[in-house]
């Protein structure tokens, strides 16, 4: 049995997610001859120390009573630089203006020889290049599949599933929340307004849900994508972005009465990395309705290949979290 | 370096697209620290054999202009156990009945302490257990993701990348003959008839098209899945089969104007194996047309995970054998 010691910092939907599900696959992680051994939960207002390991339960319920984890005043970054452990899962929010608290706990975790796991898109959007070199120098694991499209295994599909097959382009819709507006306004014959107020109802859009429909998240995952599959070295102000706040209902039905459906597309190749509303035929793989996402990688010698999956949810992402783990320490 | 001796045993489409994708790929195989050497070349009328490395450049053209590369009257099975090599990719011809020389040479392969990567469903639909149990008894890798839709890759994607996430069901759209047919006889509004006749004319559909529209191809596939994802022990005969041959033009446009189309459906899960046309929505991932396959795998935490890719084609079929033995030799 190995035992994988780590920290899981941010305690928000995903890190209580992934606490779900560690505390869920206790037993299966056991039968591949793993046992992941959390030393320490940090969210905003400090954490939960123990070297022998926390109780994941137990912090799951502070959370849910008292809104933290906290009993100790002290940071990811002390954490990280304190507490004996090997594996930094990082899941604070996403920042793509200064990288947030994520950048300072991933360098501070490659400085002191640790893996890391990320759902956090912010530092890579931002020091893609930066993270991989100080990784690489201290010979950590950097994974981060749940970066894009959630339970979506794009990122491991291309590196490794499809190993040996150069990847040409990738297509996708890479948000769940213009996908839901764009299948509703044709569904309903209704406005990008109407159905907005509909999805901010129903806890799909944000209140502030400039980030997604303004294409911005789309963005920053094809950055991603373009850094960790293509080998390119770019960042956000690299990508060509329109949203879909000037769709009508009444583009979406002329182009369905020809058999097409309108979807925010996002495609990343070696030429051009751009987010715009394009056509795409109603039984193409791409055309896929409500939350979900999906990407079609391009290759040479497979042609297209496509995945859908629901790119968002907790445990979803948390499920992303964990075949990265897998890939890292597990022996299958 | 690491040089990995290998025969190919099976020399049609798909053999031939094996030796053309290790051409193309020699550069990228030693980028990664791998050089494949094939030290023999097999089809039905004999072999060629060369412990420095066969040309497979000139067995190519050979097999094209006279038929064979038979230059010594010597089987797969001898092959096998007089040439020292590690690696058999076995692409002879489907035999569901017997298991036809792909099972002899499975097993010989296996007997001989040797790995075996193949694309050949027959021996696997029914000989699965005696197979792996052969393999694990030598401390044999065996690898056959190409044998479950092509280049589409469900078994890899499952096992691997899925890791850690229970797989409760896999539905799917396995054969793209009949996708094919479904796809067009709902566009032209014409009958299976007439667009059976078709697919015949475009090479798509086989001159002897009943292992393809009565579902067994299908079934067979399915089998495979059941076996390799679920551990189960079934056979072609635990599989309920319906086929597409009373589907009617007239079926099909009335579900299309509910908002769904008809597709020959395979699904396994550890409660049923079957095959039958069923209704799906049109904007639900499974719905693709043309020649498409689709698997949509329902996970436990990830929720149900689609991948989509052609079923069918010699080099998509090949890239499916590489990323095979990267998975095995290469340390990416």
């Amino acid at each position: 049995m190995k035992t994988v010691c780590c920290s899981i910092l941010g305690f928000g939907a995903i890190g209580q997610g992934v606490a779900e599900v560690l505390l869920m696959k206790r037993e299966y992680l056991e039968s591949i001859g793993l046992e992941v051994k959390v030393v320490a939960v940090v969210d905003s207002k400090g954490a939960t120390v123990n070297p022998q390991g926390v109780d994941l339960t137990d912090c799951l319920s502070r959370k849910r009573t008292s809104g933290t984890v906290a009993l100790e005043n002290i940071t990811g970054v002390e954490v990280i630089r304190s507490v004996d452990h090997e594996l930094v899962i990082e899941t604070t929010p996403t920042n793509i203006k200064t990288g947030g608290a994520g950048l300072q706990n991933m360098l501070a975790a490659f400085q002191t020889g640790k893996d890391v796991i990320t759902s956090n898109k912010g530092p890579l959007t931002l020091k893609y290049r930066e993270l991989m070199e100080t990784a690489k120098a201290s010979g950590s694991n950097f994974r981060f599949e749940a970066t894009v499209g959630g339970s979506m295994p794009v990122i491991n599909l291309a590196n490794e599933v499809l190993a040996g097959n150069k990847v040409i382009s990738i297509k996708g819709i890479l948000n769940g929340t213009c996908n839901y507006i764009l299948t509703r306004m044709l569904e309903e014959r209704a406005s990008y307004t109407d159905i907005l107020a509909e999805s901010m109802q129903l806890g799909i859009a944000e209140t502030d849900p400039t980030y997604d429909v303004e294409g911005i998240d789309t963005a920053c995952k094809l950055v991603i994508l373009a850094n960790a599959i293509f080998g390119l070295d770019v960042t956000f102000k690299d990508v060509k972005v329109t949203g879909i706040t000037k769709v009508t209902p009444e583009a979406l039905e002329m182009a369905y009465e020809r058999g097409y459906v309108i979807k925010l597309i996002g495609e990343v190749s070696r030429e051009r990395i751009h987010v715009a509303p394009r056509l795409v035929p109603i039984n193409h793989p791409l055309a896929v309705g409500g939350t979900l996402n999906v990407a079609s990688v391009d290759t040479e010698l497979a042609g297209e290949i496509t995945v859908t999956g629901k790119g968002a949810g907790p445990v979803e992402t948390a499920s992303a979290i964990l075949s990265d783990l897998i890939a890292i320490y597990g022996n299958l």
